[in-house]
């Protein structure tokens, strides 16, 4: 059975003290033996632990804990871009004209708590989310693997729910996709590192993402939908890079965004006559006027689960709040 | 005086052993005591013992030392884009309608020795090279701070040699430049880490690039041509993210490469009647017959310093070989 875990700080310990792992149960955790300063080092020599934990040692509220990411930031944070047909589309772009997956990275640091605050940059106006099935490593790959459907398992330890958090008027008009995702907190991670058993990861596909802003649904869809699977991601990403255990893959999110077909205009006398600058200021003006983008006390609330429940990552919850003064 | 330190696997250990540090006196180099598993650890403990080697103490053969990358795999590899007007235009983009510094990363796994070859992947077709100016940082950035142009010692501990090795034909269609330049191999770095003094800083832009192929030169200019100085990317940057002392920014590359207007065709009749494959596809035919894409057995060597010798960041030499076999 799929196991939930947390990474958390009790109440008892100062922030200086090392963070601690833990398995759910419903509201009660049983807290976990052992030192893991990193989703690397749980992945590695925490697992057994993990699924070996009994609800009768449940000790700990998980009301009482500050619930952390369960990815730290010493990992890779690799990221699928335009990987649903619906976002495809709604990015005014033919999904049959991308015959690639699309990678990026947001810098680790970005990595922050499931219910912290996401901090809107002083000259970020075009705040947007995007929810997405998260993969965590379980071993490291330093060499070209090909990876199957049905070995899913042997490469992963888990899943969780990220929130790619983007600044809209950085990365889109940027080109590069790093600065405008990058932000400091633009990397809500968790709350759970669901660990599944061999014979779930056959379910991924019956995931359904769910993410509100206030309490209005934005994006629902099945993982089932995305282009670039899983297996399919890992082999291509082991012959161009070494991955290491905990580092964290997004996997693309589907339609609903605040944004809308960003950098392509239509219309044909655009493309001959407008400058990048002119039609990146015609999308910045229209995005002011859109409420659907991020605003200060916005409550984001994103779920990922299979309908029957067997599958659940839990529920993230953060709040927009602006950057009010120079930090340094 | 500025202090030209490397990274090296001495003969007499295994590759298992962990690599040495030393500082270069001519031919001959002074090993330094310490252990210093990360270029993080060697710049926050070991800058000391560098600027106090002796050249009586250099007691092995610079020549029958493995040299590797000043920079180790664990590090941040941050890197601008489009920073040199020269590099700008003949990338078919006009310098003054690009009012932003574009940021991106490359894989740390990319990073390999200064001697080390280059493995062109199975299926890329157009290589290329790019010599940059490599900053290495001193401390941890952790929040925004503003860097001036007259304190970059507080920030930075030396400068090196990077090659953005880039795979055209992945990088360009596919937009985000993450993948086609993160292939491992294509981030040679070093042979030095060279220490500036304080007063020493203010020369940075006198440094002058050379980049040769087979003893051709295809890239020289002077590292002061770039758009986005380092005081100000550090800034910018530090707004972003987190930084880390050892980390790498490469400040991006002047002209000579062998790509040539990628992504876009001036002509009014292809800006409207061409798709982006067909785009991409024209591209990639004109690239196959351009001479100046990178073939197996071509040899790069790439050389920064200044005219009078003070700082000489001294020579990377890599081959081309092609990847011949599945590797997994």
């Amino acid at each position: 059975m799929a196991v939930q875990v947390i990474r958390y700080q009790s109440p008892s310990r100062q922030t200086t003290h090392e963070a601690q792992w833990g398995v759910v149960f419903g509201d009660k955790v049983t807290p976990l033996p052992g030192s893991f300063p990193t989703t690397g080092d749980f992945v590695k020599h925490g697992l057994q632990a993990a699924r070996s934990a009994a609800a009768r040692d449940a000790t700990l509220a998980l009301a009482d804990l500050a619930v952390l990411s369960p990815v730290t930031s010493n990992q890779q944070f690799v990221c699928q871009g335009i990987n649903y047909p619906s976002h495809v589309r709604e990015s005014g772009m033919d999904p049959d004209k991308l015959p690639f997956n699309t990678i990026f990275t947001k810098a680790s640091s970005c990595l922050s708590g499931p219910f912290d605050d996401v901090i809107r940059p002083r000259h970020v106006r075009l705040l947007d989310y995007e929810i997405e099935l998260g993969l965590v490593l379980k071993t490291d790959l330093l060499d070209e693997v090909s990876v199957r459907a049905d070995n899913l398992h042997e490469y992963l330890a888990g899943v969780t729910i990220v929130n790619d958090v983007s600044a809209r008027d950085v990365q889109l008009p940027q080109g590069q996709f790093y600065k405008g995702k990058s932000y400091r907190t633009f990397g809500p991670v968790g709350p759970y590192l669901l660990l599944l058993e061999p014979s779930e990861w056959k379910r991924w596909p019956e995931l359904r993402m769910t993410l509100e802003v206030n309490g209005e649904v934005r994006q629902q869809d099945f993982c089932g939908g995305m282009v670039n699977q899983p297996h399919k991601t890992l082999t291509e990403l082991s012959g161009l890079q070494n991955l290491h255990a905990g580092d964290l893959i997004a996997t693309g999110t589907p339609a609903g965004c605040a944004a809308r077909a960003p950098g392509r205009l239509p219309m044909l006398a655009a493309k001959v006559f407008l400058s990048e600058a002119q039609k990146w200021h015609i999308f910045i003006k229209g995005g002011l006027r859109n409420p659907k983008y991020l605003q200060p006390n916005d409550v984001m609330t994103l779920s990922i689960k299979t309908d029957d429940g067997a599958l659940d990552l839990g529920m993230q919850r953060t709040k927009i709040v602006a950057q009010t003064s120079h930090r340094s």
